[in-house]
């Protein structure tokens, strides 16, 4: 049977969600525990990847076992085996034809920056900016980025496979001196998010005109946008089913 | 001249505040960034230690240099070396009376404990706990640790010198599922904040009465109170001087 698994991790003590052959991921914290309550070789499949530092609320994965455990009991027993830094917020049987990446349909991902006074114990949680910035630009700014486009500019060099992305809405929260960007896509380029945000923020500060972000994307040329933002801000909030 | 740095850190990053032979700890990363800066060797003394994993918003410490940084310039140049997980929030020269350890005469700690669900971002930052707990049989008991007493239950075996500490309040302030315990006095014992807090918790679960505070007192024995709260949830706030 398939079990569905939603998370939440703090990116800061991963190497990133996908397995590697050194450094430590979520996923090899989770196989490893999986494989030890299971007591089989257990492989998951997550929703996608998220780099060293990004944090995520809502993350989901699903894998396989003939054994059936109860959901409830899964839960709490592979809690005790992952915990602090990762934590499991749900878990599910599911319908052999869920898939945690291919049947996904929409994403949505918050970028928190703080124009606060720099706090120490927030590092990993906010990028920090100064405060002289222009959020009515950068609301501008952000209308460019909705709807359908081709996001060539924001992808790696050589990408192979389509560019052209739908982003359902991008929205920012403003309060106590933080900036909660909210985007939802039916999907994101690597580094997306972040250089997307990056772009924002050099608007509110005026090195940019809003309307240029039009030209940036029209552009489709990765050099037009070399910024990328931190990943110690930047969350993966939920991951969308039909 | 003697010069006066306020600091907030992130506890999880260091062995403590006070320097060690092997691991790194604030007051490390603080002389050796000071001894580059000044090009002469710095030696800090702070207000006291905090342990691994204790944070500070409000540790205080001091140190001489026969040359003169204007304090802004200090506390920029400082700041950059010493990124991310400890910001200079206060750089003062201060007459050569004033000492950070010696001249304290009441030092504030908050304790965070969250009842809320498990969030593994917050793992560092708060003591996560179960919610049922009676906040008001914990108000009871608090007042029994306000005022001036021989806490040498809380205190290690053998400790040397007076046991005697005066605490001036002890209040609790609850909000959105998080406790937070502010305690003042004019000093405080090893772990003894970690030891109240973790017995205030003991009496909101229904484990003692509150008036077995005044007898776990009374009986001057570390044996009464075998508890230590996680680091993690424990915050030096401030440092009073006269």
């Amino acid at each position: 049977m398939r079990y569905k698994l939603t998370m939440s991790y703090d990116g800061s003590y991963f190497h990133g969600f996908q397995r590697q052959t050194k450094d430590i991921s979520v996923q090899e914290t989770l196989e490893n525990a999986l494989t030890l309550i299971f007591k089989q070789p257990i492989i998951i499949h997550g929703s996608g990847r998220t780099d060293a530092g990004v944090h995520a609320l809502g993350q989901v994965a699903h894998f396989d076992s003939d054994q059936e455990i109860p959901p409830t009991n899964l839960k709490r027993v592979l809690n005790k085996r992952i915990y602090p830094h990762i934590a499991i917020t749900n878990v599910e049987i599911v319908d052999d034809k869920f898939h945690a990446q291919k049947s996904a349909v929409k994403k949505e991902y918050h970028y928190k920056v703080s124009i606060n006074q720099y706090d120490p114990l927030l590092y990993n949680y906010y990028l920090f900016y100064h405060d002289r910035i222009d959020i009515s630009k950068i609301r501008e700014a952000m209308t460019y980025i909705e709807g359908t486009h081709d996001f060539k500019t924001f992808a790696k060099l050589n990408k192979k496979g389509s560019t052209i992305r739908t982003i359902y809405s991008f929205t920012l929260d403003v309060e106590d001196g933080i900036l909660t960007f909210k985007i939802v896509g039916n999907g994101f380029l690597y580094n997306m998010v972040r250089i997307i945000v990056s772009l924002m923020l050099k608007v509110g500060e005026g090195k940019f005109e809003p309307s240029h972000i039009k030209e940036i994307l029209e552009e489709k040329n990765r050099k037009a946008a070399p910024f990328v933002a931190s990943p110690n801000g930047l969350y993966l909030y939920k991951v969308y089913y039909e």
